[in-house]
């Protein structure tokens, strides 16, 4: 066993020791930094932006028109900055379908008599955490409070560590239209116009489709993220809500594209209560050519194992 | 699609600018006095009253008696006001019977020998939030932590925001013969007396119902809202703990009434781990005649989709 | 009913109000003193006694190196204190299998294609609070965060409130040889070098397993919890890390013992996503021989009945 040989072991602990001493001051300084933090009064990022000038990426204290204090992930660099990291869909499994984890469609099983699945794009409900957001689902209370202009969405790859998140993502794009303000300001408020629900129109009923503009990728790795088959049905440089497919299944939204087709739970995610056999789940069907990833309509290893993380400016 | 014509929405998104910016000022000095409420060291919503004179309804911070530290939502107003919110109980669907969401009686399946379902009315999880609390279920600490002399308890239609509770409820009351000194304060301490847990005893073992005092709502609305069979099973004006039925299901409140007779699951909430076939949930079995709601032993839609918030004071 | 004679009740009321007031002053200084724990910025419990100086157990804020602010439970007491409660792991019901509530190995089901099951031994998923920590499972920032040398585990009876771990505990002890310097800090970095996941490996590809000193009770006390079989494949006075088993199911801990044998899912806790028929759970199959507990592989009713509080210094 590794512990065999503790003697040498514990020089080495000794050795970590100083080190770690001299970390230990750093440190002090660094959290008091942050806990510092807590006097800002700001109801999103770009009040903390605004009002007190911070250009440094990572977690601040926001607080809810109510009054609810909440820390979150801000995104203090891109464009200017200013981004609040208001939700995460995770996709905890792929053998779960409406199970436990799949918090933005349903965890009660596909049901076409739960049309609206856990409802979760649509109420107050909160669950996870910024720094296990790329582990789990995370939906804090500015996915409701905040009103925002613009969407940013990030996809990065699960269980990655919040500092390296910007760097490990493998696409990142923002929206630049204020469409938000049209719809109310914020996805709570755009769902109500566009609920996500099952059986409530057709393929031809989807809501708005965005222009984005890249911070990292562009229109030709957004399409090789997805199946090929997909690429035949789709248009990358947009950001798409509500979308409806053959089988009159709803998703939330579309990360990079801009359906042609009827086939979107193979490039589109989140979801109300039902879906045809074996598709339903936060990542509908991502998996549906399930040969390995990259074929037929079977999006990217990358893009399956990779959260995605929306912001609000 | 909506974003054809954006140079208006791009007008109209400067002229809502200009309102935001002066909005803005407003809500600065708001969300400042609502942070400044961190300063008050209290156990319950009547301490923050009887301290620091606050008679808004809202959120304040609150610590136990072991310092941990939670916001919660306070009504200041009914009847004096200082009634803290600390619970609610919310049924997320009629179809799952106690599966996912189903806090307030058993997540496990309907199992007579799992007779104490998730324990939650004898326990010190925790759940939900706020501001959440009405498209979830919802416990905070001071449901085990508050010492406490009365009750009060609001139906409000799910979903609805926080600041509309009071006005939304379609049913509000209070207890005020101070009943909860004689059981220790609190539900933990009642429910270890009168257990809410299968095969525990049988409809006559039924602990304690207590005289109610309307602040919305009377009697007579109070029956409407449940079946037509049950109101000739129940007296309204009270609220009841620890109903067991014919079947030995235990329940841990009748809301609004005393029952007189043991089909109780129509008319009280919550519950152990077993329930009669295809009754198990935490509203029981709300939707029994499941014709429209408001015939035979189911209750109205009005009862069946508003979570049941619970206060201490 | 109990309300029946109120009068008698109402006078009560009122003797039970004036001891009230007067433990009321007690209480806020109390509270006040708890809350003024808030200015202290501290990555672990060590940091708090260290820079504070604080030698009262109890619950501490601490912060994360991305600034996240949480309270968790230091025992500041044994060994000279310093030790932050991590994580607990709680048995919710051994009737379900790897369902609802089993976070510690997977709530997606009994499935050898979900090797790692929910994964939580590995990720910055968090769940639970410190005064739920014995009422279901329990895991904060502090897991992956802290930085440490050392371990400690309390076996603490299912819903003691916080206050009364120490002396309700039924085994505790700690290891002394900084072992967790040696494989990253703590136990996601432990992890990282030996999953706990399905297949991985076989009976023999155990990770370390690490002398223990004993708080309260004894080796002799830690073989009589376990299973009479049991005692004839484990020694006591270790806590050992990933264990396999015939079937290879893999287990994160086994707490108090060094398997010498590989029938360990009868005395290891935690797992991966796949066990033998009906063995996948927190406690994976501590209730083999179903006879009154103590029999056979059976554990004692103490220990299946206690939550495992783990603890880093």
């Amino acid at each position: 066993m590794s512990l065999e040989n503790l003697e040498l072991n514990h020089t080495n602990t000794i050795r970590n020791g100083n080190v770690a001493k001299l970390l230990t001051r750093t440190n002090f300084a660094r959290l008091e930094k942050l806990r510092n933090r807590t006097r800002y009064v700001a109801s999103s990022c770009k009040d903390i932006r605004d009002r007190y000038h911070e250009h440094e990426d990572g977690l601040y204290y926001l607080t809810t028109a109510n009054g609810m204090v909440y820390q979150t992930f801000c995104d203090m660099t891109t464009d200017g900055g200013g981004w609040t990291l208001v939700a995460s869909v995770h996709e905890n499994s792929f053998l779960g379908r409406c199970t436990v984890g799949d918090r933005w469609s349903s965890q009660q099983g596909n049901n076409p008599n739960l049309p609206d699945g856990d409802g979760n794009w649509s109420n107050r409900n909160t669950f996870g955490t910024p720094e296990g957001a790329t582990s789990d689902d995370y939906k804090n209370p500015g996915y409701y409070d905040i009103s925002a202009q613009d969407m940013s969405v990030w996809h990065v790859p699960n269980n990655f560590p919040l500092e390296h998140w910007n760097l490990a993502a493998i696409l990142r794009y923002h929206t630049e239209n204020r469409f938000l303000s049209l719809y109310g300001g914020n996805l709570i408020q755009l769902f109500k116009q566009f609920p996500v629900r099952y059986n409530v129109g057709s393929c031809s009923d989807r809501g708005p489709a965005i222009p984005i503009v890249y911070d990292f990728g562009d229109e030709e790795s957004t399409s090789q993220f997805y199946g090929p088959r997909s690429r035949a049905e789709f248009v990358p440089g947009f950001i798409t809500f509500r979308a409806i497919n053959n089988e009159r299944g709803a998703m939330a939204l579309c990360s990079g594209v801009k359906p042609t087709g009827c086939n979107n739970e193979h490039y589109c995610i989140g979801g109300g209560g039902y879906f045809y056999v074996n598709q339903c789940g936060d990542f509908p069907s991502f998996d549906y050519d399930s040969l390995g990833g990259d074929q037929g309509w079977t999006v990217s290893k990358e893009m399956s194992e990779a959260a995605v993380l929306l912001f609000y400016r």
